[in-house]
């Protein structure tokens, strides 16, 4: 509806010709003062991976399995207002690093890239600004903390790889001093040595140690830990929070008596956030990152995803309860980096979605089960592992074939443990085979991915909802900063100049 | 963004709280008189089978093809304002008979239904509402004018391969007397006995001979006639333009000194209605469909979806032009009936684009062609016909296999013409294969389908870009009825009762 310049105004009210002409910026309306310096929270939802497909997949799954209507929605329904095309600055189909990089700095970069241009030269994100301007910024995830989406609210590398490197910007080696006042999620492991069981960094240094020595973090390392944070209650930032050396598991494998949900984290870093810019003049940047649909869909794991975008909405919901109740103008934002596997649906029947919901465990669960159990027992018991506890239990299948048995005990026999991943696809392919969904690809697919946004501020609202420095219709995932930019007045290049010090390299 | 109650309204100026209250109903702003009364022209077009993958694929094409900028967009990109959701009354995945009752009567039915409820009753239509009203009606399409897509706005069957019934009906054998007054498209067969060749009506009628000679039509059957027309200057309403007995070929093969283009049918439909309603006190209502992606998508082709959007576009841009000049207050509203095909893209490089952008014809006219050749031929030219003719002219394939030729081979075989299907999908496949985009299925998928509008209205741009009853954001596809309705205060149940005794039998 953008840039469309009317032939003739009639027939309008005053009051419909003022909403025309402000939304439409045929004449620029009367600016409200220094709405940029009002305090404002910004919330960031990430669903790495997840498409129009795999969110029409999830509400239908759960129309299913909860008998509702259908026209029953997931609560992110509500809220959807355009697009974002992600393609990077050397690729049709972005990966997670260049997308992240293009949100975070509205500049293209090559794949793989965190926060630097084409050139390799490191450039200013929202995170950097914001904090600059006094937010308060928390980061919450469900994968290595140092992986590419989080990484790009406060971190510059010339390689997503250099996951070490990142761990140490995160904690405050960096020319602007510590960014994040909060870390949530999993890459414990890029934190401290691999002398250590565990651990994995080659400099022999124990991040999680140091600054819990010099007092410049505070840290919760597993679920007692996470508990005693009391959802937020009981929190002193910077808070540094590392629940699994890797990812967490799956949602559909998560035992929360170990692990926290991403709701509950992110149940934390509101209440946390909430209290540390109870009296100051700026609100706080939170990003909360749903990050495994990614790797059900690079899996191409049908019943592993629906639980993942289902947990997702769930954080949606919470969401929107909290900026309801919050007196502080909150906008939220909610979008995908990317589309992974090419998912397609196209079951017409509830019974189409049984094997999706039969499953109790992901296809990477039950591989891995199944390469633990075959290493401890012989080729027999394995035949019965097979068709009782990965089949039957794990996938809820009664209705296997010898030849599906065969095929996967088949599989079982790897010496590489990188074949895994065909045994995990097997595993995977017997629900989606049953469940009339299909997938075009284990990687990336170049597919438009949606734009949700709520706020309770008028004025966000009608910022947002402005398709040219707003973000409905359709944009450039590059966007995404010149909408925070109008509503905030960071200077990205300001930032840049001041981090041009930075370490980049592993 | 739509029922979301603010807990306190803070920092605004009147204009933003103005534009606040009007656009999201917190409360009734005050109404503007008579709204529905005012002379409005309302023009849907409809991309049969287009997902948002289908119209990422078609951009990036063109991207490659004519060496555009990343962030060049089809026109209709510009456009989007949220989704619709498609399933029918007895299916997860609709077709496009429930859908276009979903979209034309504001009800779900059964799949195959047209303009009947799930019990097989008649419901009214918004055609027939807005003649009802005095509206001027047309529709356009690509395919059969009798084919499910069209027949929804003038028709009632309960099923649609009822296509001789759809015939008379759109002709004027309705309760309501004639609804359309214009008429352009395929389908001719249905209109003529099938004791001359090429008609397949049983009853041994010929429509078109008895609306000329009772003066109820004036008739165009072929590109001369079609000529004359002159673009819809010479047009003498109703018109029956029938262009071809079944479908228009593909854009990608088309002969446009044989069959006109979209585009040109958009052109002489726009042109003629508007010249019939310069004067009246009702504007037009005008269906235009894009069917044949439907189609290609069908028959998983790549080369052939592509340019079907392409010609698509071409049509939006050109109504674009006319509601920028039009001094009637017209809405533009584009939607899929559902996506085709579970098509999903993944070509990183412009290479990947380069097998779709060298094909010159469609799968369908090139299976079609083996099969022509194969009747008159002896095996061995067969084979140069399917390397030179097929491989190389017709993909623009250097590169094809010795598997690749046997395998057409051997599919050309076949004495059933229903495994002509099967020859194509191989055609179609070595593009497919060769281009980085997949397919799931060869029928519909569940996903949700784009809607994208724009009018020259602030009046209708405001009615439509609101959540409720609007269509901005996420919506049943039966909403587009209720926002008719809610700009026209047209009455569908009244029109029910009026069509009971229609003849919705084979």
């Amino acid at each position: 509806m953008q840039n469309f310049i009317f032939p003739k105004i009639s027939n309008l009210s005053i009051l419909a010709l003022a909403v025309y002409l402000y939304l439409f910026d045929a004449v620029v309306a009367a600016p409200v003062n220094n709405q940029e310096e009002v305090k404002k929270n910004i919330i960031f939802l990430i669903s790495d991976g997840m498409g129009a497909a795999s969110f029409q997949l999830a509400r239908t799954f759960r129309q299913v399995r909860d008998d509702l209507p259908y026209n029953d929605l997931l609560e992110l329904d509500n809220h959807l207002i355009g697009t974002f095309r992600s393609r990077s600055n050397n690729s049709y189909v972005t990966d997670s690093a260049a997308a992240g990089t293009a949100l975070a700095t509205g500049k293209k970069t090559y794949n793989k890239g965190i926060n630097v241009n084409p050139e390799g030269v490191p450039i200013g994100s929202i995170g950097e600004a914001l904090k600059l301007q006094g937010y308060t910024t928390g980061i919450v995830v469900t994968t290595r903390v140092t992986d590419a989406t989080p990484a790009v609210w406060a971190a510059h590398a010339k390689d997503r790889a250099y996951e070490d490197t990142i761990a140490e910007q995160l904690l405050g080696e960096h020319p602007l001093g510590r960014v994040p006042d909060l870390i949530l999620g999993g890459g414990r492991t890029y934190f401290y040595p691999d002398t250590e069981e565990g651990g994995s960094r080659s400099d022999d240094r124990n991040l999680i140690e140091e600054v819990q020595a010099n007092g410049t973090w505070t840290y919760a390392g597993n679920r007692e830990e996470f508990d005693q944070l009391q959802l937020g209650e009981n929190v002193t930032l910077p808070l540094l929070g590392l629940f699994a050396d890797k990812d967490f598991p799956y949602k559909i494998d998560r035992n929360e008596s170990i692990y926290p949900s991403l709701l509950e984290e992110t149940q934390v870093a509101l209440k946390a956030l909430s209290k540390a810019t109870e009296d100051t003049e700026k609100g706080f940047f939170l990003m909360v990152e749903s990050s495994r649909p990614d790797h059900a869909g690079h899996a191409n794991d049908a019943q592993t995803i629906s639980r993942e975008v289902l947990e997702y909405d769930d954080v949606v919901q919470e969401v929107l309860k909290f900026v309801q109740e919050s007196e502080v103008e909150t906008i939220v934002i909610s979008t995908a980096d990317h589309e992974t596997g090419g998912l397609s649906v196209f079951g017409t029947k509830p019974s189409h979605y049984q094997a999706i919901l039969n499953a109790t465990h992901s296809s990477e669960f039950l591989a891995s089960a199944i390469n633990d159990f075959k290493n401890k027992n012989d080729d027999e018991e394995l035949t019965t592992f097979i068709t009782n506890t990965v089949l039957e239990e794990g996938l809820g299948l009664q209705d296997y074939t010898e030849d599906e048995v065969n095929r996967i005990k088949s599989l079982s026999n790897f010496d590489d443990e990188d074949e895994i991943l065909k045994l995990s696809a097997a595993i995977a392919n017997l629900t989606s085979s049953r469940s009339s969904v299909s997938w075009g690809t284990t990687g990336h697919s170049a597919v438009d991915v949606d734009i949700y946004s709520f706020s309770n501020s008028p004025y966000l609202t009608q910022k947002i909802l402005n398709t040219r420095d707003g973000l409905a219709g359709t944009h450039e995932n590059t966007d995404f900063s010149v909408f925070i930019k109008s509503i905030t007045g960071i200077d990205l290049d300001e930032v840049t100049d001041l981090i041009q010090d930075i370490n980049i390299e592993k």
